[in-house]
């Protein structure tokens, strides 16, 4: 099964669109936000600067993290958010670790060095590369604009090839956000950026589903992972994005 | 003292800007070519994708390196080959590993999300950041090409107010290093791609070189690390570099 058909499965399950990021490092702490939140969930996204930051421990803290994912709740898709990119023959490395050390089932890279370099990604058919367009933060246009267009051209026509591309566009830009819409057709799209950074939901759910009322991923870390009660501030995020997509 | 009067004096006390790239993942095996080349060189430059295809044991013998390298051999100074890059907050995460739990003099990081999200690193005085303009590998012109002047303009203009910043210039691309030596001025250039890569020694060396004749870190890795002789290799690439440059 591949990463689109693990993910189609999931959302339909538990008729969600939401991604909680497991932006810190403790495996407990995590395993609490897992216990409360895996029906309402189509997936989980460890952001993995905030594990290296503890070194090995935070290292070995990831992986614990997604065994408890696969062991107990097979059916939501992890998300390696690890950003990475090199030369190809570097690559290789990365795939090694995400895929088969961590078992991720998806990853999101850096489209930097272009396609030719993120071959070793692209040629793991069974898993999901999620490439970098535009980026949530405020000072992402610097070098992105005038490319993010490019990016989502080139990944549409000549990176996936294995239907195995998704793109990263931030809900902070919803009519950058719409036009990549446009141009990928009903490739999915992961969407960090609501709550804390800024983002609507209303605007972002409007502007980035596909024909489907699928293809987003949309993300949400502190908001529910710091709250009070994380069950309830998920459940409250899912039924919205659920308000404008159903 | 900062990132670049540590590298100067090692330049100047070993007569080399030669880094040897330590990409392999073994703590024993990089323990040897330190051994053999501590007086050749000015830099190590570990790739973390080589270390984490191990996992723990990887991040372990990455660790174990670096502390090796500073207790024998405290001159040379240390990079990190991660290429990292994301939003702001979540750079802080990347900070604490590389620079407080790995305890690296240096870092390269990818341009893409703008220095705006980078700063967590710019604001490290004490430290070098390396940032990705015009990468080493064939399929570098899809994005790049437009852009990497653009990155180097940036960066001597916007990212370098604490006088902290290099760039990233491959050796398969003698023209384009050239042309970024035009927009820099005296910055320090990180220069991958001879050897294995096709890059030529001369090539690169009379284009790279500022008005002190330094002002670059030419990698080898592969053509070194997994020769018969490394510490041969080492001086021959050291005698050959120098030769074009003194």
């Amino acid at each position: 099964m591949n990463f689109q058909n693990k993910l189609d499965n999931i959302v339909k399950k538990n008729n969600s669109l939401l991604c909680v990021g497991l932006d810190q490092s403790e495996f407990e702490f995590n395993q609490k936000i897992i216990d409360q939140t895996h029906d309402l969930v189509c997936a989980y996204k460890p952001n993995f600067a905030f594990y290296e930051a503890l070194g090995t421990r935070g290292w070995e803290n990831l992986k614990k993290t997604v065994e408890y994912i696969q062991r107990y709740h097979s059916g939501v898709v992890t998300i390696a958010d690890a950003k990475r990119a090199d030369i190809g023959s570097t690559n290789a490395g990365y795939v090694k670790a995400i895929f088969d050390e961590l078992k991720f089932d998806a990853v999101t890279v850096n489209p930097y060095f272009g396609r030719e370099a993120l071959q070793p990604f692209l040629d793991r058919k069974d898993k999901g590369i999620i490439i970098l367009c535009k980026t949530s933060n405020p000072g992402s246009g610097e070098f992105q604009d005038g490319l993010w267009e490019k990016v989502a051209k080139n990944v549409v026509s000549e990176w996936n090839k294995n239907n195995n591309c998704l793109l990263v566009a931030g809900a902070t830009y919803p009519d950058e956000l719409k036009k990549i819409r446009e141009i990928v057709g009903e490739m999915t799209l992961l969407v960090p950026g609501i709550g804390a950074q800024g983002g609507e939901v209303e605007k972002t759910v409007k502007a980035g589903l596909n024909s489907k009322k699928a293809g987003l991923i949309i993300n949400s870390s502190r908001g529910i992972i710091f709250s009070a009660n994380p069950r309830l501030e998920a459940q409250k995020l899912k039924e919205a994005i659920n308000k404008y997509r159903l």
